[in-house]
C-alpha cells in the first residue's frame, strides 16, 4: 500500500518534469527569444539526459527509457533553437 | 562489473541534470532577463521535483534526496526570479 503510493507519487513527479519542457519549447518557438536562456544549462541538461536513457536502456527500465525520449527531444530542441536564434552572445 | 559501469553512467548523468541548472540561475540572476523563461515550466518542474524529493524521502534513497534538494533551491530560486523580475505577460 505505501509501495503503491511511493509508485504513483514517482510517476506524477516523472511526468511533471518531463511536461514542464513543452511550455518553455512552445514559448521558444513562438518567440524565438532565446537571450535568456542559458547555453550552458541546455548543453549540460540534453547530454545528461542522453546518459539518462542510456543508463534506462542499460538496466532496462521502460519508465526510465521513455521520459528520457521524450524529455531528451524537448530539450535538444530548445538547445538547437537557443543555437539558431542566438544573435549575439549574452 | 556492468552493473557498477550502469551506476557511474546514472551518478554522471543525475550530476549533469542536476548542476546544468547552476549556469541558468547565474545567467537570470547576473542580466534579470526572464521574458524567455517559461513561467509554465518553471512552475511544472519546481512542483515535479518536489515531489520527486517527497518520492525519495519516502523510498529512503539519499542519492534521490541528495539530488533534488539541490534541483529544488535552483529551479526554485529561478522560479523566483521569473516571478519577480517579469514585468509584463509574455
Amino acid at each position: 500500500m505505501t509501495f503503491a503510493f511511493a509508485d504513483g507519487l514517482g510517476f506524477t513527479a516523472a511526468a511533471l518534469t518531463t511536461a514542464s519542457f513543452v511550455p518553455q519549447a512552445w514559448l521558444t518557438f513562438r518567440t524565438r527569444d532565446v537571450s535568456g536562456i542559458s547555453l550552458g544549462m541546455y548543453s549540460a541538461f540534453t547530454l545528461g539526459i542522453a546518459l539518462w536513457l542510456a543508463y534506462g536502456v542499460m538496466i532496462g527500465e521502460w519508465p526510465i527509457i521513455a521520459a528520457n525520449v521524450v524529455t531528451l527531444s524537448l530539450a535538444g530542441a530548445i538547445l538547437a533553437m537557443k543555437l539558431r536564434y542566438t544573435r549575439r552572445q549574452t
